[in-house]
């Protein structure tokens, strides 16, 4: 039995938790925050922080140009508004996509690394500290070591990794949900939903990611029919963003699977939802998995109360619905590119490039 | 739904993970090893943590003067060797007794803190870097912020905390517990239990210390027939010192109830071991919880397959057998102590003294 287990952000989940932690704010003087157009504002997350911020009499500077799914330009210049605004920590407010770049930002601003570098891994040891505030409940950043970001060479995004990379605090307010369109509460479900399951699919899973994994499974597809036909409340939020967080502890153990590495084509190429794009492989690689662990399986759909695979598959079509149109010559390109990644390499069994063009093919024709 | 998680400590666990880890050992020039007198020679891990210091050109001194329930005195006498020797980092070895002496020995070694401040809570934000290994499945002292000491002028113990006294990191290899007799193996996986049981039963319980506790009580329950009657094995240790560590994860969260506080007097007084000392309450503390939280103790109960508490009570005196003598003059003492306790009050619903006094009796005579 061999296991390792680190996840060094302090969670704090709770009503009002933002303004209620003011002491979690108290590592600097002078904030960079760091979110979106206009989520931040929308939610109330940007008015709490302000509002903690001027209790704590530190000022701050809001960088708000983090696009979907960030580039890694987009990285750098974030970076160089921390320096310019001489900002000494970093607060993140919003989805993936803000707390990705938030954590990149953090690192390329005490640290002078070019961007070949950069993609390739070679990042550094240190960061500005940094407070995430989740606002969807999905990608699970806030407790990862992970920056996800658009790469444009090779036309996919790349994941960066450093211990450096977990953010100080995690601050959970199921409030700021309320605002999300369904659809997006739906697509980040399955995001987290997908980090879990691949967790449980993963070539680095061990016994304590898998508890942790159990349970975040339990709750999603405890929702299965909400997320599927409407009627969340905030009590099923709550419980999806607490889902969220233990999805993002599993894969900051386990790191994600070929359904991410697949995934990010959906995304880049497509332009469909991060989420989306892994509920829409998650079924074929689960059943394409099952052939080398079934009792991997077994356990993962037991936790869904489950028996069969084929049920799984139907669940996630009748939450996703219709999908995408794909030319065979798409799918064959972004086998391509899926073969090469590390996430795929990650895989429990990993596939070759022609079971990854099959189970494309499967998903999505 | 509201939750705090915070356990920054890398666990890692695995065959030879002392010898496999040598980049755990290269935060500094010279270590402290902080020890007992005897075990860590016989159990093989003194020998393997002198080779990879010398793989990484660290020198080091030895500190084996830790007793059984350490002392404040011996902290203090341990930190002054850190000093003298120039240590610039901890390891201990051994079961909660070095790994917590070793605690304090790194926060004194770098703060200069009196003891009556000491043990009054007023800590110190920094500590030397510690890298725990535990030699017994019990104490899960490698994932806590606590440093339990004998403290003579409150003939109790008192358990000192800060972030700070979270090891960097916890190497976990079961091969260490192979020497341990058998009545140790029992009393410890007796505490490790305890921890979790109680961790479910502290007003600080939450729904993510909730499910590694579950896990911790599935794993050492599903071991009771041979706690009983012997015949564990290498798989078996093994799981012993994963749940122990599941249960300091989960204390660090929770922290532990009047279980606990109680237990202490009986140690002091008695020199009862401290995981049997816990044992011989638990059964009854929990009986004493289900009035108030009867759906807490049936989650409990149902992760040890049962479903009365009467069950469990019976189950844990076959473990412990027969029970010291008290008179019960003594009772009335220790109820006063315990009822003075800040593990008292951190239980689901605290007892009051004449109740504290009631439990000690059904619990010991």
């Amino acid at each position: 039995m061999g296991l390792g287990f680190y996840m060094p952000t302090r969670v704090i989940m709770d009503e009002e938790c933002v303004k209620r932690n003011k002491a979690a704010f108290a590592v600097g003087r002078k904030a960079l925050i760091v979110t979106g157009k206009s989520s931040a504002k929308e939610n109330g997350a940007l008015a709490d922080v302000v509002e903690v911020l001027g209790r704590n009499g530190a000022s701050y500077a809001v960088f708000d140009k983090v696009m979907t799914n960030p580039t890694v330009e987009c990285a750098y210049e974030g970076a160089e508004a921390a320096m310019e605004e001489e900002a000494d920590f970093i607060v993140a407010i919003g989805g993936g996509s803000p707390m990705d770049a938030a954590k990149a930002i953090a690192l390329l601003a005490v640290n002078d690394i070019e961007k070949k570098d950069l993609l390739a891994g070679r990042t550094g040891t240190t960061a500005l500290p940094m407070i995430h505030i989740p606002t969807t409940a999905g990608t699970g950043s806030e407790v990862t070591p992970y920056s996800v970001l658009t790469n444009h060479e090779k036309q996919t995004k790349t994941s960066i990794s450093a211990p450096c990379l977990f953010p100080s605090y995690a601050l959970l307010d199921p409030k700021y949900l309320r605002s999300l369109s369904e659809k997006t509460t739906v697509n980040t479900a399955i995001d987290s939903l997908s980090h879990s399951v691949e967790g449980m699919m993963s070539a680095r899973s061990n016994v304590m990611a898998d508890v942790i994994a159990r349970e975040a499974i339990r709750i999603i597809s405890g929702l299965f029919p909400k997320l599927a036909h409407g009627g969340l409340d905030d009590g099923d939020r709550a419980k999806l963003l607490y889902a969220s967080m233990l999805g993002g502890t599993v894969i900051s153990q386990t790191k994600t699977t070929a359904v991410h590495a697949m995934g990010y084509s959906l995304t880049y190429f497509k332009n469909i939802d991060h989420g989306r794009a892994n509920g829409l492989l998650l079924g074929e690689f689960t059943e394409y998995t099952e052939k080398f662990a079934p009792d991997r399986i077994k356990d993962i759909l037991s936790c869904m109360g489950m028996s069969e695979t084929e049920e799984f598959k139907n669940v996630l079509s009748s939450i996703l619905g219709e999908k995408e149109s794909f030319a065979v010559e798409e799918l064959d390109m972004y086998a391509d590119i899926a073969s090469q990644a590390g996430g795929t390499k990650n895989s429990f069994h990993c596939p070759e490039r022609d079971e990854i063009l099959e189970i494309y093919k499967k998903s999505l024709l």
